[in-house]
Formats: structure tokens, C-alpha cells, sequence
């Protein structure tokens, strides 16, 4: 793994080792991938002001979130169906996550089940993503399932009455494997994703099964049904984290899905410092992901207010490279490079990072 | 026509079908450019912002225009000439817009008749844009057979005292195909366009035809002789809607004539808040065409108070790649698009498509 | 000369035609040729906002400058040395503007004398550019010959103590062709430019014969030898236009110096404002170069309140293309894009071009 | 060397002579190297706002710092192990400064010693850069070293608890080659930079060697064993600035350690505004160095406040080409360019060059 010297790396060793259906799946946004782009381009238009000799011989990138400690604010977001990416899937990336003292979060579509993933890494913090199907019985399973298993909380996605277009899946006629299954399902719904002559099987999926008639109302029958703490996934305004909160939400994940919803909306670190302002006076946490590549963008997301960073894709890239050991060098080198820039920075520890650490660029056109 | 996913798509098809002389005469603009490419590039500085958790069960896309319904907000643009895209020409361009359900505006300059379209799409909403003829008797003479054969409106172009320069037209010596005809004029005046040694036919054409005197005053004879509602197409300035308004006028078309006319002048989507926000108070319907290429384009300009867009040159792509069938599969891909981004913006209807939804990028340099 | 539709066809014909030496002579900038660039994209940067239906039929291209009427607001700017060019060229050039109805001015280091060039267009509108010699008889009688000559103004060239770095003229050790002289000089001053090991022959003549001690003073001086109006050439700042007028010049022309001094100074249309700002109050005529290149560039320009502008380096490119008629083509495919732009936009006169006709791009981020 | 016509054609040709290891040490930046380029575009950002006629027959590129004359405001930064690129190396380089009458910064870290330079270039103003060892008797040593052989002043590096993370140099597995030492340690730590299995093994030095826990009142220690002024070398905010000056240093160098450091910190002329700001009311020289390659750029710094720039890899490039020659062809670049802008500004002296100079190309968007 030592020839991976950056996230980048990695990813583009794995788009050239990835079949074309699950390279393209994975890699997608939606239709024309202006927001995809912008994921990434946000964070260059961020600038980093570090302060020198301030004694940084003790440094420490450890946090927490929700109440568990972890080793670094950098975790795992929720992707669906890792099998396509290396045979043990969702498995391996959860035993990274453990290895790496970080959490590891589920995706309610996985190619492994919340048993299986919790048996693979008992002692990491893991968290479930939840779509609501439906069929709220099948939902309700789902919640209980993850408390039973020992999840930490439910990561509830806040931004998909319907999955979005991506071109290329409606091309390819995405499916899933045949020889995979929708671990989460056994015995409930189907565990397969049909093709279709319309275009993209996951969509039809979606469209099938998952209740597009949700409300903020939701959240409060969730926490009837669960006493894990709710985070909503997929907030991008003020407004809504503010309807997040005082329908019972614990944390805001700043995110527009991997630029996967709907093209155009802004990037995330764009959209990061009006959802901390509206939050300001509520004892919740808020978390971003989307486009975070390198240790200074994990960096800039916390000096504009996150708590902690989530990547869905680079684990992606990890587990095609090398399966657990690549999603753990993945990590290694966020660590690596949040490290250096902590020490470089002069904020040794996560608390250190202050919103005057980071500066938007045109700032610096106001001679 | 499945195998177009995008209007990119159908666009890139048909420039590879169409003969050189049509083809150039269709996808330039005026002399550099410049606003050709900044027609679509405005779009992308805009940034949707979605709601979560709104219930869009229930989404619909239909809305109004001068009275008529339209079951989605994108209706077609008039272009010249279009049997050179396509043997059916208008005819297959109105009765897909008839399938649509939406609205088909026909040239002044179509190589069909506005008895041959009222015959081809006769339950479609029509519409009849007037170019003004020196001949006061022919331009009345259009007016009222657009009436009789049941046109709802009269889209008058007040942006074309003369045609742009369009360079490759000039190189190109463009002329209309011998065996094509200027059909609105058949017994009137020459229903050819003659080569010319000095560059494009038809800007000859346009000199020798057109008055150049018009004022505002125009719409008031306008009036005189019609009932039928008078929308003026091609405003890029809050003052002259006003004096559009003044003078009669029931819409207002934010169109700068698909960047044909002047280079230099702004996108469509960038005059357009000028406008709307000159008419406040009147009640009058703005619309815009110019650069829209996906749904999400036409979100962002209903956001901006637009009551519809039209499409102009998509439609000519259509007609290229598959007659009527092609363009309705364009509008079909504007249909879902627009589905798609409703339901994921939490704006299930176009009446919630609010101003808040929408944001210029530059508002998130301001950290 | 019907295959050049625009000045670029002209430009891009002429590049391949001329020898090294002489192409890299005109076409450079100073050192790393930003703001050769930035002088054609600041236009980029300007929206035009035309107005319709205003009655354009009587469209006149005419204005004047310092008294003389010229056909349409686009003169000729001084350049050296043109019969590199052309073997006829000062000569061909300013007959051409004398057939276009516009005004010519002869640069000092002309390879052409102001007799020459008297005698070839005696009915165009000359004007004389000065550079002030060391040895000021030499320069006296330069301008008493424009005088006699019958030339209508001194343009004082107020930016050049020395001659910008422009590298390719130092790696080509620039020097005029054996054949051609500084026609000027004959009988004065050495006709020729050494070559010189150090680089750029013409930097060393400059540098040797130019005077760098020059102060606003000299203006006064001037006033003092002639009666012609004296053109402040080459002015970028505000401040520097009063002190222009204070020490009795009738005009200024905002000017980079075709980019060719100073690389990293404004483009000449960004600097215009400032100027025209400056000037309020004062009975002064501003002119621009730098950058022009279309019908609308021109526009802008004079929106942004000068009163004609020059084009150089386009008359360089119509010699060598065409020699007289070249020149000529350059100047009508101005005068056409001008006519048409005066039209489309509503304001069929030069005096009609008001300062909200034209907005920078910025403006339209402000939603 | 007289076909170096621009700093820029020496790095090109040093480029290509360059062995990978050393070519990639040098042209490094941190990470993504976006600072890197940055470091160039920033000064692109800013326009020149030249003076006309204003008499500069007496051109004078003299300044001071720290009482030290200099022939121009244009020193040579501390870079290491100079002799990867000519075996004369720091000597070549400090005879080169001392033939143009300039400052020449020695590196901690170099492959010759203070003594060998000391006896190089015996008359040039010799400044020392200092990294404090964890050894502080190594580190005192350094500097009486340092201050007997003649060094005028120390420039103490201030953003260096370890070395960036430059992903070339651990992909290399970078070394010093065997036949070259780390020369101002012999006897007193080993001078030889250990290969690695980890990456770089400069990175693995500095980790060892390097004290991490440096404050500012590491300043005060140093004074109290040196009477030589401390210049605080790679300050990026205001505050700092102070704390510096606070502690005892007379200036401050603005540098982001030719972005080597940390990627997404600002160009060097990004961040020089706030820091003159800071300092303004104390007794402190200002400097710079970061993307310096033209004398325009000079001139920029210049007028934002700083007293002298200084450039790192330009004398790298230089070296490799030439040695002593290379360097000094370098040198008499920047002064021939320095001296013809300050000509054509009209800033005959480096005193002229006053803040209203210069400007933020954004503010030629406020039309």
C-alpha cells in the first residue's frame, strides 16, 4: 500500500481496476456533475492562516462524536453495495474503521447486513443509515436491528425522496451483480435490484420502495421506535437544520450526497457556514461531507464548524485497491496529513482549530 | 430515441447529421460568441437550494400561460426554417409539443404555413411570432390568419431591426434550400431567400424586408388589429419591459434572440431578475429563453420569476435526430429533469418554487 | 479581401505572412504579455444592454475629434516602421484611412516620411505622434513639418522614457531591414538601427536618443513651438489626465501602448473610467487603444465615455495582408460590426451611446 | 548566459538538466501544490498604475535592510543543499549576491559551511537562516558560528515544527547524495541524511532533530546569546507579525517557505497586506519571498509594503545552469526588468514607489 501516497492515488488506481457498472456507479454525480466538481473546487477557494511557534510537541487529532471518542474527525460515510468494490464489502471497510479508531457508518442498502458488519468489527462505533421504505414495518426492523447490533446512531437521509439521474447508470442499466444481495433484506423484500429497459434498476428500486411523502414529522416516530440518537443527512440550508433540531435530530451531516442528488446545489463546504450560524444556541453537532480529499480540507470543514468529516468514496477507493488494508491506508494518510497540518497550522489539538484559521479567498482581493 | 439521456446528447447527434449550411445557420451567434457561451455558462453560476423532508408525493409540473394550461413549464421557441432540419419541419416540431402538452411557437420565416401547423397540431396552444414587414399590409395579413387558424398570442420580436452578423453565414453565403419555401408568404412576396456575393442571404433579406423605424408604438397598432394577446420577445432591460407593458403588452420573453443578435449582451438567466424586477406590481408574465439545456436550468429560472422558458435550438436538435419523435424525446428528458429536481429541491409544485430556492454562487464567497 | 469576415480573420492571415522578425515586432507585449491578453479580455468582461423598438433607420456612424469630422469613431493609431509590413506602408495605411473618412497618425519612427504621407492622402485627417529627442532642434522640426504638412494635432507620447522589454525582440536582436529607413530623420539623425549584441537594436536607439528627463513641463515647451492641439498619449491614471490638461493638452488617449511598455498595467478599457471620472468639468476630448477588435469593443468604449479609438496593430495586419485595401477591409469590417451594434442596441448615434448602455459582468452577480 | 532572456527560461533549461531527486526537491511545493501555483497567479491578480513624465534620468535601484546597502531590493532566500544543483553550490551562489551587490542567505541545512561561504564571498552581506535543533548547544554554536564569520543578520524560520509533506520527495525516498554533507554540522551531528523505508529522509531528520515545541520566547533566548538582529522568516497573519516584534525581532519575512509547508495558505502577496497592516507604528522591516520571477512582481511587493523581496529557487535554477554565472545572469534579469519598470512607472527610486501604485485587479470590476 506504501505506493499510495495520496487519497488521489488511490482512486485512480481503483477507477482503472473497477468494472465499468460499478466504476461509473460509484464515481457518478448527478446529470452534468457541476456540483461534483465543485465538491472539490470549494475547498481550494479556502485558505488556511497558520500560526507559528505556538508549541506543538503534543499533538492530538482525537474528537468525538455523539458522545463516542474517536481517533481522528475523519470517518466513513455510508455507500451502498461495497461487494462491487472487493468481496468483502462493507466488512472490510468496517474492520478499517475499527482498526483506525474511527466510525464506520451502514448503508441501508449494503451487500452485507447489519449483523454480519457488526460481527466483523464488534468494537468499532458504527453507525446505520436509514432510508424509510414504505413499508414501515420493514423500517422499524431496520432501527431495531442496528440498536440490537450495537449501532451508535441512526444517520437518517434527509434528501432522497428518489435518487437522482446519473447518466451513466441509465446507460449502463445499473444492476446489481446477480451474485450479490441487499444484505439488509433477507426474508423481507426483495435483496435484488431488477433490471429495466427504462434505464437505471436502482432508481426503479428506489421509486418502488422508498416513501417520498416524508416529513420533519418522521423523525419524531423514529424516536419513538428508537432510543438511538437521529442525525439528519442531506441538510443543505439553514432553515431545515433548524426543522432538524426541533423535530428531534442530535446532528446535522452537512451533504449533498456525493453530488449525487440534484446537479447545481451548492458544494458542501459552501453550504457548511449557514447551517453552523443557524445551529448557533442548539446543543447539536454538525458534520460535513462531500469532496474531502486531503488533511487541510478536513481542516477547513472544522475551522468553518464541523465536528467531524465523513468520506463515502476514498473508502470506496481503499476497499478496491486492497480491501481492509487499502480503506486503512486511505486513513492513514488523512491521518498523516491532518497531522502535519495541525502542527504546521499551530492548532495542536481539534479545539485549537478556530474560524480565524481559515479565511475565503477573496477576502484576499480586498486591497 | 432511448439512447439520448440528455439534450447534450441529442445535441451532439444532430450536429453530426445536419449539411454544413443548416447546421452552421442553426448553432451560431452574433460575431465572437461570447454570449452564446455565457447563455449556458450563468446557468451554472446559480445554486439550488433543496429542501429536505417536504412530502412530494404529489408533485405536478403543470402551470399556466396566458391563460392556457401547459403541463410543464417549457414550451418551444420559435426558430426560422426548420424543414431544413427535418422533411416535416414545423409540422413535426408542433405536434410534438401537442403530445407534450405545451406550447408551439411558429417563425414568422417557417418553412411551413400557419394553416399547415393549425392543421398538423390543432389542439396544441400555439402561438405566432410577428416580425414586422415594411409591407404593413403582410404583417397584418399574418396577424390575422394566426388568428383564424386559432394562435393564442402574437410573440412580437423587438430585438431584430436587422439580423446579427453570424459569421459562419456570411462564410457560408447562407441561403434557404431551392426546394424550401418561406411558407407564411406564398402569394405575397418571394417566399425565397437569394444568394448574395456579399454574405448571407438572409440578412439581405431582413435589410430589404423589415422596418427598422418600429418604436413602441407598434404594439399599439398593433393592438388595433388584433385581440389577440401580445407578448415582446427579446427584452434584456427592466426599462424597455415597462414601456413593453405601457405600450400594451401582456408578457415580457427575457431573450437575447439565442445570442444571435449582439454579442456582448447578457445571458438570458442574467437579465432576467432585472426585469422581473421591473414588472412587480404590473400584472403581466415574464418568460425567458436562451441557454436552457437541463432541468435544472429551467428551476433555476422559474426561481427567478420566470412563468415559463422556451426552447429553441434543443427543438431544432430534435427535429434533426428524429422528426417529431425526437422532439418529443427532448422535451421528455426536460419533463423527467424537471420531475427529478422538484421532487429532490422539496418544491413538489411550480408555484413552490420560491426566489429563496435559488442563490448566485458569489453569495458564498462572502465567508 | 471578402474572405476576411472579422479584424481576427485579417490578424490570423497576416501572422502566418510575415517574416519572424517583423511578426514578433508587432505583435509582442512587454515581458510576459499579461496584460497584451488583458487588454482584449477586459472587453469580455463588459455586457452591452441594448433597447428595442427605438427607430434606428437613420443610423450614423459620424462624430468628431478635435474639431475634424471623421466618417465613424475608428481611427488609426501610430505603429512604427510599417513598411515591414508593406512596401508601401504608411503610405498605404493612410490613404486607407483617408478613404474610410477617419483619421491617421504617423509615428515619429515612421519608415515613411510626414511629407510621404502628406502628399499620398492629403485629404485624410493626420496627426503626428511625438517622441521627444534628446536633441530638441530635432524634435522642433519634426513638429514644425506636421505642421506645414498640414497634419491637425501632436499625439505626445507621454509612457515612454524607454522602450518596453519585449523578449522575442531581444532574442531576435531586432533591427529595421537595410532597406528601409527612419524616414523622418533623413538629413538629421541616422536613418538606421544598429544591431547591437545586447539585444533589441531599437531599445538601444531609443535609449540613446530618447529624452528620460521629460516632465509635464514639456508640454508647455511644445505649446510654446506649435499651434496644434496637443493629444496626451499613453496616460492610464486619473491624476495623470489633470496634470495632462493643466499643462495644456486638448485631449488624452488612454493607452497601454498596445501593451508593449509595462506588462501588469491595467488593460486600456479598465483604466478609461478612471480618466473619464478624472476629466469631468474640463473641456478635454478621451480617446482609447488598446484591445479593439470588433464593432462592439467599440461600443463599449464609447459608452465608457471616449470619444473615438484607435486600432494599431488591426492596420498592421490589413497592410500586410492587402496593403491599402487591406487596411481598408480592416476599417469596413469595423464600420459594418459598428452599424450593426448601434442598431441592435437602440441607439442609432454615436451621441445615443450613454453610459448605462454598457455594465460590467460583475454587476449581474449581485442577486 | 545571454540566451536566459527571463528568469523563467533559466528554470526551464535547469528543469531539464536536473536530476529527478534534486529537480523534485526543488520544484516542490506541499501536498496538491496549490499555494504553489498560487504563489505566481497572485501577483498576476494585481495591476501596475504607471505615472507618465515624470523625469527618470536618474534611475536608482538602491535600498537598505538592516542598515545593510543592497544595489537592488532583490536578495537570495535560504534554500538547502545547493550543491545538488552545482558543485560549488552555496559558495557559487553567495559569490554571485556579493558580485550584484546583494543579500545571500545561508540554509541550516546547506552543503557548505558559514565558514566556507564566510571565505567565498567575504565583502557580501551574509545573513543566516536558523533552525533550532532540540540540541540547543548545536543550535548556539550555529549561531556564534554564524555571527564570528561576519553574518549580519539571523533569519530564524518560524513555520517549521517539521518539515511538509511534498509528495514527490517520499515517493523518491529523497536523500542527500553520499558524496555531500550537511556541512555545518561536521563534528557535532551526523551530515548525512539517512534513506528511509518510510519516505522522505529529510522528513525523518527534521522530525528528529527539530524542536517541535518552539515559542516566541524562543526569540528572547536567542537574543540573549546573539547581539545580531532577528529577522522572524514565514509569518502569514498580522497577529503573528506582532507577537514577533513582541518578542524581539526587527522584521518580519512573509514567506510561506515557497509553499512547501502547508497547501492552502496564501500566496506570500496574498498575505503581505495584513501583515504591513499589523506593523504599522513599529520600528520593523517588512520583506518577501514566494513566486518572485519578474521585476513587475518586485515592484508589486514593493509597493504593498515590503523593503526588500528575496528569491529561493530562481538562484537554484541559476546555480544549475551556471554557477556563479547562472546566479548573477539571474540577478542582472531582475535588475534590468526592475530598472525598466521602475522607468516606465515613473518611480525613479525605490522610495517613489508608493502604495497607490499598485492595485487589486478587483477593483477595476467597481464600474
Amino acid at each position: 500500500m506504501d505506493r499510495y501516497v495520496s487519497v488521489k492515488d488511490i482512486e485512480q488506481a481503483a477507477l482503472s481496476l473497477l468494472p465499468k457498472g460499478a466504476r461509473d456507479y460509484y464515481k457518478s454525480g448527478a446529470t452534468d456533475e457541476q456540483t461534483l466538481a465543485e465538491n472539490k473546487l470549494a475547498f481550494q477557494r479556502l485558505r488556511i492562516r497558520p500560526k507559528c511557534l505556538v508549541g506543538v510537541e503534543r499533538c492530538d487529532l482525537r474528537t468525538r462524536a455523539l458522545g463516542s471518542e474517536v481517533s481522528m474527525p475523519v470517518g466513513i460515510s455510508p455507500t451502498a453495495m461495497q461487494r462491487m468494490a472487493h468481496p468483502e464489502g462493507e466488512l472490510a471497510n468496517a474492520r478499517a474503521a475499527q482498526e483506525a479508531g474511527t466510525i464506520f457508518t451502514l448503508s441501508t442498502i449494503a451487500t452485507s447486513s447489519i449483523e454480519e458488519v457488526a460481527k466483523a468489527a464488534p468494537t468499532a462505533t458504527k453507525w446505520f443509515q436509514l432510508y424509510i421504505y414504505n413499508d414501515r414495518e420493514v423500517t422499524r426492523n431496520l432501527v431495531r436491528r442496528a440498536e440490537i447490533a450495537g449501532f451508535k446512531a441512526i444517520a437518517l437521509t434527509v434528501d432522497t425522496p428518489l435518487f437522482g439521474i446519473r447518466r451513466a447508470d441509465v446507460r449502463n442499466k445499473f444492476t446489481l451483480p446477480p451474485h450479490l444481495r441487499l444484505a439488509n433484506f433477507d426474508g423481507h423484500l426483495s435483496t435484488k435490484i431488477q433490471s429495466t429497459d427504462g434505464g437505471s434498476g436502482l432508481n426503479k428500486y428506489v421509486e418502488n420502495l422508498f416513501d417520498k411523502s416524508l416529513t420533519w414529522d418522521e423523525v419524531k416516530w423514529l424516536k419513538s421506535i428508537t432510543s438511538l440518537p437521529i442525525i439528519a443527512k442531506g441538510v443543505l440550508r439553514g432553515d431545515d437544520a433548524v426543522k432538524a433540531i426541533e423535530a428531534g435530530c442530535s446532528a446535522i451531516l452537512v451533504s449533498n450526497h456525493g453530488a449525487r442528488q440534484l446537479d447545481g446545489v451548492p458544494a458542501s463546504i459552501e453550504a457548511l457556514p449557514e447551517i453552523v450560524e443557524a445551529v448557533k444556541g442548539y446543543n447539536v453537532e454538525v458534520y460535513l461531507d462531500g469532496g474531502v480529499l486531503t488533511g487541510t480540507d478536513v481542516f477547513k470543514a472544522i475551522a468553518l464548524g464541523a465536528k467531524m468529516v465523513f468520506v463515502g468514496r476514498p473508502a470506496l477507493w481503499g476497499l478496491t485497491v486492497g480491501g481492509q488494508a487499502g480503506v486503512k491506508r486511505m486513513l492513514d494518510i488523512f491521518r498523516t496529513e491532518l497531522e502535519y497540518t495541525l502542527q504546521i497550522a499551530g492548532t495542536p489539538t481539534i479545539a485549537d482549530i478556530t474560524r480565524d484559521m481559515v479565511r475565503h479567498e477573496s477576502a484576499y482581493s480586498k486591497l
